[in-house]
């Protein structure tokens, strides 16, 4: 590998100003204002696999385009699906930013601009890999197929039909997938992501007298919807942070010893981490370290809540609302757990109150660590970054993720190069460019070790 | 009483032109742009004592002035206090109303206007009165002190404040108080108010993270705030509605016999009062009836909820709040329930939340049933209205009526003359034309009862 590095190092000051030129684009999606500039980064994408003589398609769909390109297929080796996506979040609030948001700036190391770590930088770490391979050798040793996406930051409704459709299962068929868009576990200490946790949404309503009604005169007689929407939330949980919806646990994934002694030997302590967010105390379900609980371990969080006035007024209200959510982990079938839910919240629902339940879902994942796609990218990895991966899981949701394994079939690695501190749909987004180098290299040898 | 009765009924129609024309002035307390119309209604009030030759004083106080007026003390009998009001309840939404709010209309023998009902007509039944008393027999057979305030509707500041002074002691010492300002069971069938419920009031706040957090990332080791109050708020009270602070029952004052039997006695069902509110079942505490459920239980409602968004961002939130109550009822001590609801949501706090709690209270009262004074407008009311009057209990708080207990030890008797359906504080208030006249009778009357 010893020419596709010296490339990779002779073309460094490129790659940055090839980041720069995309970053200057200010590509918002949800900006309807925006969308020229957004159409703009769909082109720009397209025109480096163009300048590749890739075969090359911008894919119209219900919003923003899909940028597709393939390199030829590799027999006998497997073929790689490339993800990431070239819109950004809004820069508001514009005044707490030291450099403009789409004047990319380099300090300290790092290049700040919104869209620096997501997914702008990590989205091109694959795509600027590909042409040392090329220009060097001629060919890459596993087939690639790339797909850019517009509407991350506005919830993928056009990659998502897309891939509805016969031709996408087709055109996008894959043996593995790989986005780079999350953290390593920190600073110098890259990670391989290969789990993540589902969810199913709710959003609760609670009815009940036709109006608000004089707490003193009514008082006593008439359910009131806070007090009841208190008292149905409540017991969603127990005191030991259990979930009490029958059920719940049935087909929740043990963690294994090795995932535990994995998680129990990263550099992690609660201490560190309540001075981290600021709090005294922690809490969560008994019997599981805070990482485990955070990463592998199904939750119960209820996100917002209303109901009567602020002000000291002593009615009984009306109505009141709340939503909520379970966080979700392999194996559990998120119909199944909306389903209990319901019926949970039905069978308690004291008299004289209304309960209206909508819900959505989406499952949690994992990919198992014994994949020899997990190994090689744990290899590949090591060659970038001088040090050997970590294995971690996080418990947010990735649902394209989710999606690739439905409609694709397939599992996704997740190697991303970011940071905790970058910033991340915040001001003074930032990448750290010597993790940008990195990642090129570390792309670059991932498709070597697959294709051993 | 022949004599009194024949004045009474001579000068009826003198009686709706005096309640027209106070209730022509717009004497809307909470209106800054109102406090001319407010000062000229206590002017109106002033001139209604001096006409009869009475010693009238227009007090200054903090905010709007009470008046004050009284007759000779009356060797060997008691003396009497008189309290009512002489200030409104703002009138938005001014477009529903049928007639404007202070253009006196009669309809279907009505009288609308703003404080037809809330206070002005009430409050001038024992004022009018009077001179049927001076004019017939030039003097009364008990002594009358009236105190007719023009803040009731925005707190009563300046007139508790007054009853804090070794003055207004002096000058209001009575033996009985005597308040037209509450409602008949229903139509027909006058009543006797003989307790109040107190409350402690509280405002929760709940503080978790320095800032809100992603849900994925950090749910199921960060304590959630809305979670945290929810739990808090639920433990409060059990399923059987049963407050679950320690001590809490300690010194409820249980339903006599005789009380229960007299509430069973009266005409009314739970179908009927579900229909009114337009829900399908009640709740409260096991093993009371709707009415002592009403009356003379403590309850639990809470008035507002609030915390996070409404949208669907899965954010664990920084902050949380309610504000809730409790109706207390005789001899809950509202220092003691405070304390101990403190402490009870101390020491369930979760680790990783700080709870902010602030309160106030005010005491339940009742006037014993047996008193002498409560059978004598028992018997007032008969002859004034046709009907003996009912026994009943109000689950709301009128703070005034405490504060006599307090400041000047003395129980009040609580004869309303009005109606649930009078649209109190609401657009097209009115008043039983019939009843306003039936209500001076009735005052009448008292004073002779209160005279044996």
């Amino acid at each position: 590998m010893d020419d596709i590095d010296a490339y990779l190092t002779a073309q460094a000051g490129q790659f940055e100003d090839d980041l720069c030129s995309l970053l200057r684009i200010p590509s918002i999606s949800a900006d309807t204002a925006r969308h020229g500039d957004v159409r703009q980064a769909a082109d720009w994408v397209a025109g480096q696999f163009r300048d590749l003589g890739l075969p090359t398609e911008v894919i119209q769909t219900s919003g923003h385009p899909l940028v597709y390109a393939e390199t030829p297929k590799v027999p006998g080796k497997p073929t790689v699906l490339v993800y990431g996506h070239y819109d950004v979040q809004p820069v508001e609030p514009l005044e707490e930013w030291i450099s403009p948001p789409f004047e990319p700036t380099k300090r300290g190391g790092n290049i700040y601009a919104r869209g620096a770590t997501d997914d702008k930088g990590q989205m091109l770490t694959p795509l600027l890999a590909a042409p040392a391979w090329l220009k060097t050798r001629g060919k890459l040793p596993v087939q690639l197929k790339f797909v850019i996406e517009g509407e991350e930051e506005v919830g993928s409704d056009g990659l998502n039909g897309y891939l509805e459709s016969a031709a996408a299962k087709e055109r996008l068929a894959c043996d593995v997938a790989v986005i780079s868009d999350t953290s390593q576990f920190g600073p110098g200490q890259p990670a391989i992501t290969y789990g993540l946790r589902g969810i199913a949404f709710f959003w609760l309503k609670a009815s009940g007298p036709r109006q608000d009604l004089h707490s003193g005169t009514f008082g006593g007689a008439v359910t009131n919807p806070i007090n009841a929407i208190c008292r149905l939330l409540a017991s969603l949980i127990d005191e030991r942070g259990r979930i009490q919806v029958p059920g719940f646990y049935d087909d929740v994934a043990p963690l294994s010893d090795r995932e535990r002694q994995q998680f129990a030997a990263l550099p992690f302590t609660d201490a560190a981490f309540k001075e981290q967010i600021g709090v005294k105390g922690l809490t969560g379900e008994e019997g599981y370290t805070t990482l485990e609980r955070r990463w592998a371990r199904p939750t119960f969080d209820i996100h917002g809540i209303w109901g009567g006035q602020q002000v000291s007024k002593t009615a009984i209200p009306a109505k009141a609302g709340a939503n909520f959510s379970f966080r979700l982990v392999p194996n559990q079938d998120p119909p199944k757990i909306i389903a209990a839910t319901r019926e949970f919240l039905q069978k308690r629902c004291p008299p004289g109150i209304e309960i209206e339940l909508t819900a959505r879902g989406a499952s949690g994942v994992v990919v198992p660590l014994e994949s020899p796609y997990v190994s090689a990218a744990s290899r590949a990895i090591e060659q970038g970054f001088g040090r050997r991966p970590v294995f971690i899981r996080e418990g947010g949701s990735i649902p394209i993720v989710t999606n690739f394994r439905q409609q694709l079939g397939v599992d996704t690695l997740l190697l991303g190069w970011g940071l905790d501190d970058d910033n991340t749909h915040s001001p003074n987004e930032k990448f750290c460019l010597a993790d940008f180098h990195r990642g090129i290299k570390a792309s670059a040898h991932l498709w070597q070790e697959l294709a051993p």
